[in-house]
């Protein structure tokens, strides 16, 4: 199996001013292409510290991948190294790279200074991919096998994670073609409201028989719920894993039936959208303990203003009463967080806002407020539409931040429930 | 300088299912403490790759910190590293550990088996430093000056983030008695309102007149602004320290005046949310572009509801108009995003919730709907209180997510510079 190592470069990663995101990021895509990370550094800028690294990292591995030390301010630590261990002989400029520098700050109205140019200049014996992204451009070194006893290539990307990250589609391209990788390929199945455990249990059948060349992977994330990777390795036309996916997926869908609200990568307020947008309607929501992360999900998914009408976050009773009309003898008699203040408040936002649909939150998110009968916790989330208003209870054991991530979730996907 | 590597452990660092933050978290705690973090590493859960981490770690480094590979189905691998590399013979079981075992499992209503009794078992000669929060203990192997030419410990947390990090105070006053490290002091000054160069710029004076024992450093961050953080390095005693933080905090403020807004680590809704309580005053939002998120960071503090009425996310105008009661002149003449619906916005949702502070925004999050004269990144924010109503205007260029982040910061602020 082909393997890689991955080191990034950066002062501010050692201080823990920053946390490396780039590593996990570009080891999700190299074992998207069948790569395996052995290893993940992060070192100084400095151009021994760099140059240790990469070579214990060329070592025993047949891909590095080098993020940073790449800035205008920067440029010569880690394009010294990449000198050195490629044995360069002058640099050269790359008119393509040069090119994007010219356009990108020109957008910005800014003149290109010698700095600016001095980024498009690189080592005599680097190959280079354009950074479409950046003015700094990514470098390839490619060892003969003489090098380390095996063929070797060391990919140097800039730090800034949106450029290293939209840089690795044609660093992966390059990967494939010269390690000549069999493609693989992947389809994602997003599930939301069984916890890992209970899925893995639910369909260890279906795991069970899957193909031999289909690997499963469990992606849990708490406003995402767990997303099933499916990978097909091995010399397989594009059809025929297809076929698979198609497949598998059917027999997926049997057992999880609308557990699963997407057939691809995607976040429960897309797929929420989507279906109001494909339907006409409109939706409002009603926030107690989310306090407007529901309303703020919603709205983080560009053109939501096509179906979002707005949110009334009641979190004070008064607001519930005054505002969402909550009858104030609901809250006297079941309390605010009970099935009845949920109903009563999804009604009263869709009332208000004259929205298709509503959603509604109310409950405890902690550390205070608990009871033995109301614990920390506990939601309930209540939902309206033309077709009536029913509530759902869920309980949850986290503290107060994922508490009200898990409240916010849960109430999307009843929402998605209602629409489908 | 005492030096430190840090080395995280896991297969789903690997493979990019989990964001490694406990180097970060770990480095940041060490630089506090005068340490400086000299490399990072991850490795996955193979007891050979463990070792040869460690072991590179200890060669150049006083201290190494490894995080993972402690969970009940996971003990072997690491134990068997610091088995091996301590020299132990046999295993004893930490009594300190076991009842802190017993205490969490009882509490969560379960039995204590075999399983979760071994995690108290370690290694004979590692020392033990109790894991409050958690079933694994900490360990750590002290080496003498022969092994590796320098005295050195090696440390291992458990992986996950919050026991690693709230383990790291008793880890950092054992490093501190091993090494005799001088105690470094702190003081954080939380800044809103001003870019960083803008920032470094505008302090440049009283940046070069600092005494010589103590370190600035700039920490940004999107919500928070940018902290300031001092260090005092040397022989000081707390009061010197406590002198010399005392009279540059006040030679900051001159410069900078109200743009600090907090003496310690904290953040804006934090701050808001104490003078608010404080005054015995009450607050509600109206928000349009930042979709809940005022809402949401408001009230993700504990106790926000003894000040925090709630919202309404006017996303639609008919929202705006119908609940907040804007005139629909007012967005027929200058149009959603403009002062005059601001104030408006405001205005309704005081009226309308009975709060004594309220704070609204409209603006253009993008990636569309942006025009010459209204570009994406631009905001107005309203803020009406019993002395009147005012708004005030905001511009970035950031892309949809970054700038509801900025837009809801910026009404906390400005919300905040009411209240003082």
């Amino acid at each position: 199996m082909t393997t890689a190592a991955i080191c990034t470069i950066g002062d501010e990663i050692l201080i823990g001013q920053i946390t490396d995101t780039n590593s996990a990021g570009i080891a999700r895509e190299l074992g998207k292409n069948g790569i395996r990370t052995t290893m993940m550094m992060s070192v100084g800028d400095s151009a021994r510290e760099i140059e240790e690294a990469v070579l214990k990292g060329l070592q025993t591995n047949d891909i590095v991948i080098i993020t940073g030390g790449l800035g205008p301010t920067k440029d010569d630590v880690t394009k010294k190294v990449l000198y050195t261990l490629s044995g360069s002989e002058g640099y050269r400029t790359d008119a393509r790279q040069l090119e994007i520098i010219h356009r990108i700050l020109s957008s910005r109205g800014l003149d290109v200074l010698e700095i600016n140019r001095q980024q498009a200049s690189v080592p005599s014996r680097c190959d280079v991919i354009p950074n479409q992204l950046g003015t700094a451009p990514v470098m390839a070194v490619r060892f003969p096998e003489e090098r380390f006893g095996h063929r070797a290539v060391l990919y140097s990307l800039p730090g800034v994670p949106y450029e290293a990250l939209g840089a690795l589609p044609d660093v992966m391209a390059d990967i494939r073609s010269a390690f000549s990788i069999a493609t693989i390929r992947h389809k994602t199945i997003m599930t939301y409201g069984i916890a890992e455990s209970a899925l893995s249990e639910k369909i260890s059948g279906w795991e069970a028989n899957l193909p031999e060349n289909v690997r499963l992977a469990y992606l849990p994330d708490p406003l995402k719920g767990v997303a099933l990777r499916m990978s097909v390795y091995g010399e397989y036309s594009e059809e025929s894993a297809d076929g698979i996916f198609r497949r598998q997926t059917s027999l997926l869908k049997e057992i999880l039936g609308s557990s699963i609200y997407a057939e691809e990568e995607k976040t429960l307020q897309e797929v929420t959208g989507e279906l109001l947008l494909a339907a006409g309607k409109t939706v409002s929501t009603a926030e107690s303990c989310t306090g407007g992360l529901v309303a703020s999900l919603l709205t983080s998914v560009p053109g939501a203003s096509g179906y979002y009408l707005g949110s009334v976050v009641s979190y004070a009773n008064s607001v519930k009463e005054n505002v969402l009309g909550v009858p104030a003898e609901v809250i006297d008699t079941y309390g605010a967080v009970s099935p009845q203040c949920a109903a009563a408040m999804a009604e009263g936002v869709r009332r208000l806002t004259g929205s298709d649909y509503s959603v509604a939150t109310t409950g405890i998110a902690g550390p205070g407020g608990g009871s033995e009968e109301k614990p920390v916790g506990l939601v309930w989330v209540g939902i309206s539409s033309d077709k009536g208003t029913r509530t759902v209870k869920f309980s949850f054991r986290n503290d107060r931040l994922r508490n009200i991530e898990r409240f916010a979730a849960s109430a999307l996907n009843a929402l998605r429930l209602e629409i489908v």
